[in-house]
């Protein structure tokens, strides 16, 4: 362990992760609480600080070995002051100078980012786009996520918000979304928006094998409609097909604003493999233009749940370490 | 003259243009001249170099005082190169190394850039947002065209080929574009596509003070359309809104995209100025979302028909200058 570590959290609305992580992006020990409904600052704070010392402990690894600290977490926030402006999924955390305070109670420098931004840079440093540097990552899960990665450096652009493709309009006056605007990304392409677009449909009293399933009382989510999709259940194929056709288009404006040579897609909705891969790319194939080949490719993003801590961790040996520099 | 002078030149469909401009982005003497119809290109590249001998003696500026030249072209292109790799605008202008051979024509070193590019990098180093080191420029003319510039330099992406928003899709499934996509920004925001629309409502039999026009065989153009427009024609109305309404939903997703402080809006159509700014900035606004207050500003372009020239010349200074560095 003479080259040391980083250690990344990720906070999310549901669980708190932390891991160790070394230099080449593999992680050496983790940890996982639980995050309470009502999550109080000070209390997860500390709970950042206790499994830090128990990812320490299980990998028998001394404090002295530690680099730095990343935390990645919901936004908006500010990179640059280390300060938590709101986040979307933690009732109450507002104006939060999580990286100040952290850094007092562990001991190492903090770097805090987007939990968007802190996975497309896991993306970059440890996943399979290792040779790329200019790469785009949609995460789709509750929400649609994102980050930036230009020059293998974090886009955060000039309010500190850049990366925020689930909110970009795909739709025109399309579906209402919970940030005030109408046809965002997030609306077609998030998980919880498959699920809602199809139980909607049968609530309508469309025809589907979901409509027995709704009635049985089934948990219904977005595999559900991914695999009934698979199965030949023409709502279900409607909806894929539907998400898969915003994504596409997403990827298309990608394309011609910063033209990155990969796009990712990762978060829940990935684990669907490659019916959401081959769906997107059939059509972003299809609506692609003819001016010229500077298409990127459409990828599945490589590090499924652990983007979030690995990523966070490539933050701080980005800061920290002149071993990564 | 002490300090040096750049020649900037911006190769249009129409005109071929060329600027002696100093160090601080100030025109110290211009050329213009048509172009062919079927432009040859070594017979371009002549003409390149006599304009540019005609500004120097105009500006009675020596040669040795020249510290570089920037040439600003319809794309594709390929910046790294120096190729044009097939001008849109300009017929059978395919894989022309314009940069090397202008260069050992002109005895200078010269740099090629998309116009688009040229234009925005006008607006940094030149314009109203010398202070400002994140913007986008779109240029609405017979098509339209953009640059975005982070940290004060042009961002060209992995293919080279950045900052192409004019084929960012507004409208799924929207109108057809001469690139091979629907509901490019394009077909809804160009000064031509906003005639288009006009006359096509005209045509199909809708009532406008426009249809006298036609019929008396006046040329109409998107200022006609603007015009009509303020003086409360319903038809031009309503295609001068929507026209708004897509380039609105164009500035927010580049807000969420890479959250630049400025957006610039330029070319032809933005000649109908608070007209145009009005109704974009009014429509931006009743649709942002409530999670962070990162919204740019969008602006009127200040360069006009000189931001080609001037910027191509910028991007001369900054390649070919300490004193811009």
């Amino acid at each position: 362990m003479s080259q040391g570590v980083a250690i990344g959290i990720d906070l999310g609305g549901t669980n708190l992760k932390v891991a160790l992580v070394d230099s080449s992006g593999r992680i050496v020990a983790r940890a996982t609480q639980p995050m309470d409904a009502t999550p109080n600052p000070p209390v997860v704070m500390d709970a950042m600080v206790s499994l830090s010392h128990q990812v320490m402990l299980d990998a028998q690894v001394d404090v002295s070995a530690v680099i730095g600290v990343g935390v990645g977490s919901p936004g908006p926030l500010s990179f640059s002051r280390g300060v938590i402006i709101r986040a979307v999924n933690l009732a109450g955390w507002e104006n939060i100078p999580l990286r100040d305070q952290l850094g007092k109670l562990i001991g190492k420098p903090v770097v805090l980012d987007n939990d968007g931004n802190a996975a497309a840079y896991g993306e970059f440093w440890a996943g399979r786009c290792r040779d790329g540097h200019d790469l785009a990552l949609l995460t789709l899960g509750t929400g649609v996520g994102g980050g930036i990665i230009l020059g293998g450096q974090v886009l955060r652009g000039h309010f500190e918000n850049a990366g925020e493709m689930g909110h970009t309009i795909v739709e025109p006056r399309g579906r209402a979304c919970s940030c005030g605007k109408s046809g965002c990304l997030e609306q077609y392409a998030s998980a919880s928006s498959v699920t809602k677009r199809a139980l909607e449909k049968v609530m309508a009293g469309e025809s589907s094998a979901l409509g027995v399933r709704v009635k049985r009382g089934d948990e219904v989510t977005a595999q559900t409609v991914a695999r009934l999709a698979r199965d030949g259940d023409a709502l279900c194929q409607r909806v894929w097909d539907e998400t898969c056709f915003y994504l596409a288009i997403a990827c298309i404006n990608i394309q011609h604003t910063f033209n990155p040579e990969k796009v990712y897609l990762g978060g829940g909705l990935a684990c669907a493999g490659n019916q959401l891969m081959d769906g997107v790319r059939e059509q972003f194939d299809s609506m692609s233009w003819t001016q010229h080949d500077d298409k990127p490719t459409i990828e599945l993003a490589s590090l499924g749940y652990d983007a979030g801590v690995i990523g966070a961790a490539g933050l701080a040996w980005q800061h920290y370490s002149d071993v990564n520099q």
